[in-house]
């Protein structure tokens, strides 16, 4: 009775029609889903469940518990410009944000200064941060998918500084080791054609004590509660698949949320995809069979740029875009307050920029 | 070149395809998903998003970045005889877990006796919790769905045992609040016909003193890091369909993790749905609108049995079960233990039971 009345409902009505949608689609990916081998390895363990001539009954029950909807959680996928990212609703940040990125995508007019942090707008808002959680706080807005991945496409990377792809960051750890991961990233392009990088935040248990329990804990900001996360993490696969039979080259990575040594090497943070995978609760590259990956660290180097040519490079900029003498004396003596020596290339920019401010 | 070339891959190997049924189908419930009303209300600040001619587009890029399948943490909804749930591949606890309780479901002659805690058949083992996990933790394993809504089905009951249903709980509050809290959910089957519950984890932040930061700490036990939730919830859906057009009563429940005083009272724990579920990032009723939902504690009393009642019960079936004349006394003694009164009914119990075992 229960049942029929039930299905009665479904027939009239939008919203209920458009419940029942999902809800059939869902069930069938539980139950066919061929990314769920163990599902067949375990049939004989768990016959009821698996039975097909149960499923239908199965099926009414489950429309019967859940008759209010499938409990929310968020949308699997959000499809951006340029990437795509999984939503936390409780802890608002991204689950994980993934890109692909080749040479085409790094070359273009595209600008970060144009660029504002924004509520995603296609965020339910009941569930997003904000700039007013971040404010104040003491952690920076980490971009998981980079602005400087997006060159090629200004509305691309105004997608990327939406709050479905921040999360708080060490403001260090952002504009240092984090940074000049990204660029390896995008290094990649050189020797592979296809690049794609799977970023998010993580939360790590410690040992407060040798021998004693192990806790996770970690900041929350702001009146929405913003998760900060004690580690980030990258997954890189990379390929040339014009090469036929090439292996795709994986390298999984956990870097604390903290200031690192600039002399820190990226290979310390290296983990096995499986170990990142557990922590997580997520496969990352479900379609992609470990028999047909390589370890990224094998068959490259994984030498991110060193710090010191990173920080030349803002020092650089600084000076070319010095639009007064104060700023440009201002840059110029960034080179000795962190002990670096410019070539010659830097002196002949510091000393035609002088001039012209002077003429001006 | 890159698309036409992985179109080419969806359309043979077996794999690949059910991946593209999935991707296909996930994006079509992003795009055309009735529940996301705020998708149409915010339409004009985002239409690269949601213009229709730009869909096409949007999909064979996302395809492209998530060439090797949508990362995954696992179902929305896991289906069983008896209860739904959504797990969490990270804290290997569910998330959620959803029960539809009628009279019919409790009575039965299924009994817990005869019931082992097992690690669930349909779960991938790479995510699963195990025995070793709690064994020595000082955390008992606390059911989601309780066994004891199952009195109808030996098999039913025995899937409330499998490690999916399972979180680790304080020993206290599982035999004690918590276990009244269940009780009053079958006792409202007395005034409803359809009752629904959802019971989950949840981990909720404190401020470590007045003015500071805020932090959210869990202890994590195990070899497979199984997360010990601060609080637990419950949602609580109770009606009687059958007089058309009257509201669902709805309650929302949070209870610490920890040993309640038997005097507390359910009504201390209530919160409003809202905060629950920006708490837990959930929408727990996605297909009920508030405006048909009437508070529970308004209709009924709110009231559980009083924590007395539960341990004369419990002493009542030590008594009724003592297989010597050691264990009758030794419960008998528990009642001064606990500075309990027999009422008659216990007293002939213990006399009857103490003449049979002399006699024995």
């Amino acid at each position: 009775m229960g049942v029929s009345r039930f299905l009665n409902g479904f027939v009239s009505g939008t919203v209920c029609s458009a419940f029942a949608f999902i809800f059939y689609n869902r069930f069938t990916i539980d139950m066919t889903d061929e990314k769920y081998t163990f599902r067949k390895l375990h049939a004989k363990e768990a016959p009821r469940l698996r039975a097909v001539d149960s499923g239908t009954a199965l099926k009414l029950r489950g429309s019967e518990i859940l008759k209010y909807g499938i409990p929310d959680r968020g949308l699997d996928a959000r499809l951006y410009e340029n990437h795509v990212l999984c939503y936390d609703q409780a802890k608002k940040t991204p689950i994980w944000v993934a890109e692909h990125i080749t040479k085409a995508d790094l070359k273009g007019p595209a600008n970060r200064r144009n660029c504002n942090f924004n509520i995603d707008p296609t965020l339910d808002p009941f569930f997003t941060s904000h700039v007013s959680d971040y404010k104040g706080s003491g952690w920076s807005r980490g971009h998981m998918a980079p602005a400087g991945d997006n060159k090629y496409s200004q509305d691309a990377m105004e997608e990327t500084f939406y709050y479905t792809n921040i999360v708080p960051q060490d403001v260090n750890n952002n504009g240092g080791f984090w940074n000049r991961l990204e660029m390896y990233c995008r290094d990649l392009t050189d020797k592979f054609s296809e690049v794609r990088v799977i970023s998010g935040p993580l939360m790590l248990p410690v040992q407060e004590e040798e021998g004693t329990k192990k806790f996770v804990k970690y900041e929350v900001i702001g009146n929405s509660s913003v998760a900060v996360p004690t580690h980030l993490f990258k997954v890189i696969a990379a390929e040339s698949p014009q090469t036929p039979g090439s292996p795709v080259a994986v390298g999984a990575f956990i870097v604390p949320n903290k200031p690192i040594e600039g002399s820190a090497q990226l290979v310390e943070y290296e983990v096995k995809l499986e170990e990142l995978e557990k922590s997580a609760g997520i496969y990352f590259l479900p379609q992609l069979p470990a028999s047909k990956r390589v370890d990224l660290c094998s068959v490259d180097s994984c030498k991110l740029i060193p710090q010191e040519t990173l920080e030349l490079f803002f020092i650089t900029r600084k000076l070319e875009n010095a639009e007064t003498l104060q700023r440009l004396e201002s840059a110029w003596k960034d080179l000795d307050r962190r002990s670096l020596i410019p070539d010659d290339y830097m002196i002949s920019i510091y000393k035609k920029k002088k001039e012209s401010l002077m003429n001006k």
